[in-house]
């Protein structure tokens, strides 16, 4: 559907506060255009990637649509409701070096505050609950020491690992011919070093460490800086959160769009000839002179293309499944836990909650907690009715949290593997031999079609940053070559 | 199109030697049907699974429409033209256990011949060429006496598989956290026998062996036998040939079905209510009760689903990509090899010539031999020019066999990854954690929508058999379903 600006403002939730849209309408054909518009570049996708790809056209000069399946904009940033509030049922944190997604809320004025994390912290391993000031809580001698012998040893290896050719390091071959599981239990012994980096592996690509390549999480862990960071709260990737929720950046930035933006169209088919480019979607056909497509990496060989997409891209596509997680938000009269000193940040080896943080607003004046089902158990609670995963969910935070866990007066969730058009989050993951032999045809332009998403980035793969700079990268590329 | 009974005739190959099919319009909307038609049941993909559950369901007075994407039928049987004969540049040989495409064949009249193995053999291994009589290579006495030791502990571990649900074995999650290069390399320190048994694994699986989880690897070799069967030709699965071309058998099937048949109508989406499925394709639109889906795995997910597809079958399909081969023919004048005393079937851990047979006539007018690149070989070459494998293959022929190999007379291969509507072969195969987490969604039809295919088979998954198996399967399963 096409949107005037006003509806534009309602429905992306341009305001201080993002509104809940309705259901998409998944794989109908809405109408049929009348005959095939034209415009300079079609953008297919409108998360972060499309929206600051189209940011950067129109800012060039150029004129742009920006087609999505959902009735909404944000992608992987998604909002939802808890006890009246707004709350990113997706993408929420705002990284320390996370410089692009800053900028931009700057740009916006959009306030950011620390993420809480005053008060003892709780890992939850092979059967103790430990505790510690902020984000550290020990293991032990035996364990902290083991722990930092391999944090050091991926550290090293990280810096071998070219930034946006990681098949080319040195020992490519070899890192991607491993699985993180194999490569864990060669590094240590120590029981509670080798849980607290699977932990860490299947908290970041919410996959299992016998699914991912080593080279893979090197590159990964290397496009966030190191792994410290992207574990951490202060000073890393999980530095600030967005108050008034992270949705509403999105929000603003499709509301300038207007008209060129237009929800609730599946793209199906990319057909280009000598000349450009013909998108088709269930809201009618456009032709371009060059597409980016911006949907996450396994979806992109969804699409029928005219000729057929490259062998290489496909099996690509093919080898990288979205990672597997539920987001859940709990709300509580007050946040119980900080009477007892606690942060409410909490790492477990225990599924259904592998992890969850205090998420209540500046003012305390409700008590939440954002958590995560992920992998394994996210693909067992898939697709499962909400009020089964709610029940497992609250009954581990009162074991965790105290007794208070067990009364929430709210909870929501989102199953991303559920959603039609993501399949999954964070991002997609690589198991062996996939970034070794089909890692250049990630980012190599198909004629007139370019790629974007935050797979595509070297910096900030599978974060909001990495989907900006991915869409920022494709409008260089594009505005770069002749029309 | 719609096919009258002579047109199917000829575009089929209905008669001894199958015609060539010209090349599909790929993904382009031939044309839109007048309206919606009805039909019992509608089958997506006009393979050897999809023509056994038209058969099946016609046998039992239903009426059946079979829609294909491309202009023939095979899937990823396919004939194509050799020094002006047919061959097979798919699927091909005939298994000895392989009851139900034995009896097919039995039944069209399509004469089979054991697969020529007389003379000595050659293995190419970490740069040494040894030969033995027949498929009996010794590896040395230190090799042979690792591999024997390897192949009886395969033969123990499959034993304790169950063949329909392998991910109930009593170490079915131990197994599959462990992928077969980890494997391989725990069970022998002898050179020799690894490469052995990665190049078993490599050529059965068309994947390098750290993609491929120990589970699914053994789940795999119980649905065919054993490993020494499925690797074999005289009493394995390689142990007879179709002269006349295996895909003139597909061609007699598909014939029978008249205008049931659609070709070159790629279908785009299955929407499902309490009442129905309505199909919608190239072709126009079918209302059916009930619809199976033969298509490789990872491509059922490419289809739109109304309601969407469930999370963990589009999980899985996510997480089995399609294995990776180019078959060749290469033609000489005579056999030369045979003068030698060579058998003419090689297997090679030097890329791309991984392996190859004596695929010659019966009456050896011409000398054939046909073979395979495999895995990574197959990535790195899928999308180049035909010539270009041409030269690699025709040269690594010269060396084993003899300087008449740098000679020939034709040379034909077929490009399985760049096949759109296949997008590699021989099936899919799975990386840890898919087999135990996701494995029971294989099969469970999905309302209205049944899944059939090779890789839905428990028995010869990934062969023809399987196909058929699976086709039968189906149409069993639809048919004790009330309408």
């Amino acid at each position: 559907m096409k949107l005037s600006r006003r509806a534009a403002l309602r429905l992306l939730g341009a305001g201080a506060a993002a509104t809940l849209i309705p259901k998409p309408a998944r794989g109908r054909v809405l109408r049929q255009g009348a005959g095939t518009r034209t415009t300079d570049i079609v953008i297919v996708g409108a998360g972060f990637a499309g929206l600051t790809a189209a940011r950067a056209l129109r800012a060039g000069g150029h004129k742009v649509v920006v087609l999505d399946a959902r009735d909404r904009v944000g992608g992987r940033v998604k909002p939802g409701k808890l006890a009246g509030a707004t709350v990113d049922l997706g993408g929420q944190w705002v990284g320390e070096k996370q410089t692009r997604l800053r900028a931009l809320l700057k740009e916006y004025g959009i306030a950011t505050t620390p993420q809480y994390a005053t008060g003892r912290s709780l890992v939850e391993i092979n059967g103790r609950i430990l505790s510690g000031p902020g984000e550290d809580v020990s293991l032990g001698a035996a364990g902290d020491a083991a722990l930092k012998v391999a944090l050091s040893r991926i550290r090293a290896l990280v810096s071998e690992v070219p930034l946006e050719t990681p098949w080319t390091a040195p020992r490519a071959r070899e890192w991607d011919a491993v699985t993180m599981a194999e490569w864990i239990e060669r590094q240590t012994g120590n029981r509670d070093a080798r849980t607290m980096l699977r932990m860490m592996v299947e908290g970041l690509y919410t996959a299992e460490p016998s699914q991912v390549s080593l080279l893979f999480f090197l590159s990964y862990v290397k496009s966030g800086g190191s792994l410290e960071e992207l574990w951490g709260t202060e000073g890393g990737a999980q530095a600030y959160v967005v108050p008034g929720s992270m949705h509403q950046l999105a929000g603003r930035i499709g509301a300038e769009l207007f008209d060129q933006l237009v929800l609730g169209s599946p793209v199906t088919a990319l057909a280009q000839d000598a000349s450009g480019v013909t998108v088709t979607s269930a809201a009618g056909s456009w032709r371009a002179g060059r597409v980016i497509v911006t949907i996450p990496l396994p979806l992109t060989a969804r699409l029928l293309y005219e000729p057929a997409l490259p062998p290489r891209r496909d099996a690509l596509a093919q080898r990288s499944p979205m990672g597997s997680v539920i987001k859940y938000w709990v709300a509580y009269r007050e946040p119980f836990w900080r009477r007892r000193g606690l942060s409410g940040e909490v790492s477990s080896d225990r599924p259904p909650t592998d992890g969850f943080y205090d998420g209540s607003p500046p003012d305390a004046s409700v008590g939440r907690l954002v958590g995560f089902i992920e992998a394994e158990s996210a693909l067992a609670l898939t697709g499962r009715p909400m009020e089964e995963r709610r029940r497992l969910v609250v009954a581990r935070i009162a074991e965790l949290l105290g007794p208070e866990g067990a009364d929430p007066i709210d909870y929501v969730d989102n199953d991303w593997p559920a959603e039609a058009w993501t399949r999954g989050c964070y991002g997609a993951f690589m198991g062996p031999g996939t970034l070794t032999t089909l890692g250049p045809a990630l980012c190599e332009p198909f004629g007139r079609i370019h790629w974007a998403g935050t797979e595509t980035s070297p910096v900030w793969s599978g974060y909001i940053e990495g989907a900006i700079a991915s869409g920022e990268r494709a409008a260089a590329e594009v505005m770069a070559r002749p029309a």
